[in-house]
């Protein structure tokens, strides 16, 4: 029974986790059998989105206690996390992923990765385990593992696809169905809502990401 | 293709909509392809619970600003939605279903049901048109239809169970993959986390439900 880390961003898909694509993620494991293990960093939230009218509210959130929604409060602190206690790990998208796991959505390619972030997605590649990353959160993960080329996808966007190159990642266009395997890094993204249209397009490319990660897990 | 609301509490299973049940129900839709109507009461929640500590917290939400981050921003005030616009309605649960669409959680069997829920709910009954309840939203289903004694099912909770008859309807136990049906009513309940255990249980029952609210929504 594969341990599978489940790294969430809040809850949301304005400033947190998209719900739905995290879910999709929480149902493809547990039909596969592995044991989920859900984390967030335990920091502010970058924002507070009102997701009727999209205008950034005066809150303060907080990017565990809000994850908790969609984990419903089995979660772990990020920072007691080491790869050692997981044999892969998986990044729903959402704003979040690149608002909250580090500043990608506000910088662009200048963007600086939670410490915490960065250092989990370091010990996984290090440890040759795998890593999953879905819709936007293959920004997050190109920033911070830069030195190893990573090859992903986040659909066909340009201006996001271009970014990726800048940082020192290869981006390959994938279909919303489908994912993209980085052999060498272990690395599987998908573009889920970063394409659309709906929820069952997005659960197939979840799908086969989730297949994927546990097969390069065992 | 039938067009099916999702009357949503807010976003999380302690104060709001059980995110899962509620993307389940958003992914069963699509698959079945019917056309997903989102919309939740445009009040305050009852309250804010930590997800992480189980605590109350000081805070205020909106139910509907809250549900849409689970429907994307695709969300309408339920006040604006008749029965005419539907050909079918369903109601995930969490706490939300129990404390934001009734005070059931806090009264028990003397709740009182939001009025623009009862309204929908009795409009959808007297138009012959399916509902669907998850977990323990058939309890605030059953104090707005008391009259129409309704056979539902929230799993196998005796106290629930008992609270439901003493409102008026008819409690039948059930698994957490099955459904039950009145026929007469055209209800579909489904005990979903009411009884657990995991994501991958809970999508069989709502799978089920919701092939049902759609065979009989045509």
């Amino acid at each position: 029974m594969p341990k599978i880390g489940v790294l969430l961003s809040g809850c949301g898909v304005s400033d947190g986790s998209e719900s739905q694509e995290a879910v999709l993620t929480l149902l493809a494991l547990d039909r596969a059998n592995a044991q989920i293990v859900c984390m967030a960093p335990n920091v502010d939230q970058a924002h507070v989105i009102n997701h009727l009218t999209g205008e950034v509210t005066g809150e303060k959130r907080n990017v565990l206690v809000e994850s908790a929604r969609i984990a419903r409060g089995e979660i772990r602190d990020l920072k007691d996390v080491k790869a050692a206690d997981l044999d892969g790990l998986i990044i729903p998208g959402g704003y979040g992923a690149a608002k909250n796991l580090s500043d990608f959505a506000f910088k662009g390619p200048d963007a600086v990765v939670n410490p915490e972030v960065e250092r989990l997605l370091r010990e996984m590649v290090a440890a040759n385990k795998p890593v999953g990353a879905i819709c936007i959160a293959p920004a997050t993960l190109t920033k911070a593992l830069a030195d190893k080329k990573p090859e992903v996808t986040i659909g066909t966007d340009k201006d996001t696809a271009a970014a990726i190159e800048a940082m020192g990642g290869q981006h390959k266009v994938c279909s919303v169905d489908q994912i993209h395997l980085d052999a060498g890094n272990k690395i599987v993204s998908t573009p889920a809502y970063m394409l659309g249209p709906g929820i069952k397009d997005v659960a197939e490319g979840i799908g086969k990401l989730v297949e994927k990660v546990v097969a390069l897990a065992k």
